[in-house]
C-alpha cells in the first residue's frame, strides 16, 4: 500500500488535477492520496494559502473581505467548473467558506490555523468529488475522523503519539481515501496547521500509521538534484539518497521534501520516493534507510543563506567551568536558537539564523548583554553568511573529502568563516561569506561532479 | 631592563648557579632574578617541589618525616657547600624550614600551599647571598615585601590588580633583585602558589609591573621547536613567534612557557625570549605582538592527549531553543569544563579533558543524566582523543592550510574526529584519537616543514 502526496502545484488547476487523477487510477496500491491546497499556475499567481493568510487578518481588523474571499472562492469554482463537477461539491465548498468565515474563535491563532488549513480541507472535499464523479470511488476524510492529533509547543506542530494508532483505522476503508494536508486537531478539536510546506508531514504521518510500503511525494521537480539548479545549470539527478543524507542536505536548503517529514518515515523505515505529477514516468529519487553505492564519493552540496556569527574572546575561557553555557543561557533567554558553536583558543563562535532579531537596536542589546554577563574581551559580529553542506554516505574518508572540498574552495579564493565536523561521518559542514555562495557551489560542484573522482585513501 | 627568570633545571646544583650568575653579571640590564625550586639533576632525580608536596602530606596526616625532610635540606646543603657559601645562609635556611613545619596552619591547602611556596622562597635566599658573597650586589625580595597579590579562584590562582602598582617601587632598589618565583600572598598575608610551573608567571608579572623592556625565560632548551622532538627527531627551532601563536601552541601542548606567563607579557606588550642557561649564547626564541614573515606558512604543530568526547544526538535538535545551553548546564553542574563543541546536524557533541571525572561510575552517571534530562535519542562517548593543533600567522589562507593538512592526514589514513575553526585565522584544530597522535604529527611536521612549502591563495 502506498501513501501518494501532491503538492501545491500538482493541484494548481483542473488539468493538474486530472494528472493526479491519472497517476492514483493507475496504481490500485495507491490508495491514500494527501492533497496540498491549490498552489501557483504561474509565478505571478498566488498561492491560496497566501489568499487565506490575508482572509484571515482582514476578517481580525475588519477590513472589506470581498475580494480577497471571492479570489479565493474563484481558484475552487474555476476548478469545478472546468472539471465539470456536479452542483453538490460548489455549495460544499461555499458552505465551508461561509462557516469558516462567520465562526467564533477564541484567539487569532486559532482564526488563522482554521483558515489555512480550509485550503487543504477544501481541496481534499474537491479532489474526492472529482475522483467519484469519475468512477473511482473516493472518500474524504479529515484529521477530525482520522484522530490525526497534534500539539503546538514553542510555535512547533508535533504529532502526538496516539495518532498512530488511530490512522490504523483508516485501512479498513475500501474507496481510496483523499486527506487533507498541512493540520490536525489539538486534544480540544482545534484544527492547527504545520509549518508551511507541511502537507508532506501529513503524508509521513500517514504512511507511518497505516504501515505504508512507500510513500509518494509528487512535486513539480523530475527528482532531486545534487545542487541548486539555480546555481548550477542542469545538476544530476539523485536516484537514491539514504534518509541521513536527505536530512543533512534538508538542513542546509535541500527543500523538496519538508524536512520534519522524515521522521515519521524514519521511524517505521518506509521509503520516500519524490516523483514529478507531470512525467511520473520518471523514477524520480528515492529515500531509504540504506542504499547501494553510487558513481559519486558525495551525494549532494547544499546551501543556506541567512546566518551570522556572534564572536565571544575572553582569555582562558577554556579555564572558567560554564563559560559556554553562561554565553548559551544569555542566548536562550532572548529565544535565540543557536545552530553551531565552533570554538577556537580563547574564543567561542555562536552561529544562528539572523531573522531571529525584531531589530538592529535587539542586537546591539544583546552582544552589550554578552560583552558585560561574560566579562568578555571582546564581543563581534559577522552578518551575511551563509553555510555549505557537503553530504554522502559514500565519502571513503571523510579527512579525504574534506580536503579535496577546501583545495576546491581555497583555489576560488573563497574563505572560510567556519569549519564544523563533529561526529557526522556523511557530512561536513562550512560557513562562508554568503556573496561566496554561488561560487562556492560551482566550485564544490564541479570538483565532486565534473572531474574523475579519486579520492585517496 | 630586563627581567631574568630560571627553571628548575636551571638551578639544581651548583654548576647550574654559576651559569645563572654568569649570565646575569654579563648583562648589567638584568636587574630582576626570578628563581624556581631546585629541579631534577639527572632524569631519575626528584624535584624539591614533589619532595615538599610528600612532606605537607605527611605534616598533616602525622607520619614520619625525617626522610623526606632530610632529603630537602640535603638538597640546599648540598649546593650551599658545593658554592662554598658561609654559615649564615645555612642557618638561615634550617630556620625557614623549622618554623614551616612547626607553624599552625587554618587548613590543609593553607599548609600545602606555604610548603610548595618555600622550595622557590630558600632557593630566592640561597641565589642572593651566593651573588653577594661573588662581588653581585643582590637583594632578595619576597612577594609579602614586594606585595606580590593574588586570589584563588575556582581552583586556580590570579593576580589581583594592585600588585603592579607595588611591583613599581622595586625599580628603586640598587642591587640586583632575586625574586622567588611560583608564589604570591593573598590579602590575609597567607601564601598561594599559581598552578605548577607558575614560576613563569611571577615573571610576567615582575615584567609587568616594573615596565621591563624584555622578559627572559631561561630554561633547558635551545628554542622552542616547530614540533615535539620525542615524536620528531630534531624540528627546526623557531626564531620568532607572535604571542597569539604562542597561547594556541601552549594550549595543545607546548609547556616551554607556562600559558598563564602570556597575559601580563601581552597587557603590557613586554617581549619575551626563551633561552637555554646552558648555551646562552644561542639566541633562543622570541615572542612578541608581530613578527615579520618567516620561511613557514605555519609555524608550529602541537598536540595535546588526554581528551574524551560526549556526543548527544536528538532529530531536529536545532528547532528547541535551548538545547545546547541545557546540555552545557548539565555539564557545568557537574563542574565539568568543556573545550569544544563540534555541532552536525541533529547532533552535539562536548569536547572536554577526561582528568576531570573521578571514576567511571561518574562518566555512567552524566550520560545518563544527559539522556534523560535532554531527552536524546542517544548519549555516547568516545575516550583516548588527542588535539591536534597547525598553528601560524604566515598562514596565506587557512582554507589552503587546512586543505593540505588534511590531504596529508587523508594520505597518512589517519580519521578526523573532529575540525574545529572558528574565528582564529591562525590556527586550525583537529579531533584525532591518541593512538594516531604520533603518526599525525609526523605526516603534518613532513608536509609543512620538510617539503618546499606552497600554499595555493
Amino acid at each position: 500500500m502506498k501513501i501518494t502526496k501532491f503538492g501545491g502545484s500538482s493541484l494548481a488547476n483542473a488539468k493538474q488535477i486530472r494528472k493526479v487523477f491519472d497517476i492514483i487510477k493507475s496504481d490500485s496500491d495507491r490508495k491514500v492520496v494527501v492533497v496540498s491546497a491549490p498552489g501557483k499556475r504561474f509565478s505571478s499567481d498566488t498561492k491560496i494559502t497566501d489568499n487565506l493568510i490575508t482572509l484571515a487578518k482582514q476578517v481580525q481588523t475588519g477590513q472589506d473581505i470581498e475580494e480577497t474571499l471571492s479570489a479565493i472562492k474563484e481558484r475552487y469554482m474555476s476548478i469545478i467548473k472546468e472539471l465539470d463537477l456536479d452542483q453538490k461539491i460548489k455549495d460544499q465548498l461555499e458552505k465551508n467558506l461561509k462557516k469558516m468565515i462567520t465562526a467564533s474563535y477564541s484567539s487569532y491563532e486559532q482564526l488563522l490555523n482554521a483558515f489555512k488549513a480550509s485550503g487543504e480541507d477544501n481541496n481534499a472535499q474537491l479532489v474526492a468529488a472529482y475522483f467519484n464523479e469519475n468512477g473511482l470511488p473516493a472518500k474524504y476524510v479529515s484529521p477530525e475522523e482520522a484522530g490525526l492529533y497534534v500539539c503546538a509547543q514553542n510555535g512547533h506542530t508535533r504529532v502526538l503519539p496516539e495518532t498512530y494508532a488511530n490512522l490504523e483505522q483508516l485501512s479498513q476503508t475500501q474507496e481510496r481515501i483523499v486527506f487533507p494536508g498541512f493540520f490536525g486537531i489539538s486534544k480540544d478539536k482545534q484544527r492547527v496547521t504545520f509549518s508551511r510546506g507541511g502537507s508532506d508531514i501529513t503524508g509521513a504521518i500517514l504512511a507511518k500509521g497505516l504501515k505504508a510500503d512507500l510513500y509518494e511525494n509528487f512535486t513539480d521537480v523530475d527528482a532531486i538534484f545534487a545542487a541548486n539548479p539555480q546555481i548550477v545549470g542542469q545538476p544530476k539527478k539523485i536516484n537514491h539518497l539514504t534518509y541521513q543524507e536527505m536530512r543533512e542536505l534538508s538542513y542546509a536548503g535541500f527543500s523538496v521534501l519538508h524536512h520534519e517529514a522524515l521522521r515519521p518515515a524514519i521511524m517505521a523505515d518506509i521509503p520516500i520516493r519524490v516523483k514529478n505529477t507531470n512525467k511520473p514516468e520518471l523514477p524520480g529519487t528515492l529515500i531509504s534507510k540504506t542504499r547501494s553505492e553510487n558513481d559519486y564519493h558525495i551525494t549532494g552540496i547544499a546551501s543556506s543563506r541567512g546566518f551570522m556569527s556572534i564572536s565571544i574572546a575572553k582569555y582562558l575561557m577554556n579555564e572558567e567551568v560554564g563559560f559556554g553555557a553562561r554565553a548559551l543561557n544569555i542566548m536562550a533567554e532572548h529565544n535565540l536558537s543557536v545552530e553551531h558553536i565552533p570554538t577556537g583558543i580563547d574564543e567561542i563562535t555562536l552561529i544562528l539564523r539572523s531573522d531571529q532579531f525584531k531589530s538592529a537596536a535587539d542586537e546591539k542589546a544583546l552582544l552589550q548583554e554578552l560583552q558585560e554577563k561574560l566579562n568578555a574581551d571582546k564581543v563581534y559580529q559577522e552578518k551575511e553568511l551563509a553555510l555549505l553542506m557537503i553530504v554522502g554516505e559514500g565519502m571513503i574518508s571523510t579527512v579525504g573529502t574534506a580536503a579535496k572540498a577546501m583545495a576546491a574552495l581555497a583555489q576560488t579564493g573563497i574563505n572560510l568563516k567556519m569549519i564544523d565536523q563533529g561526529s557526522s561521518e556523511i557530512s561536513m559542514l562550512f560557513g562562508i561569506a554568503a556573496a561566496d555562495e554561488s561560487r562556492a557551489i560551482t566550485a564544490l560542484y564541479e570538483t565532486f561532479f565534473k572531474a574523475e573522482v579519486s579520492v585517496e585513501k
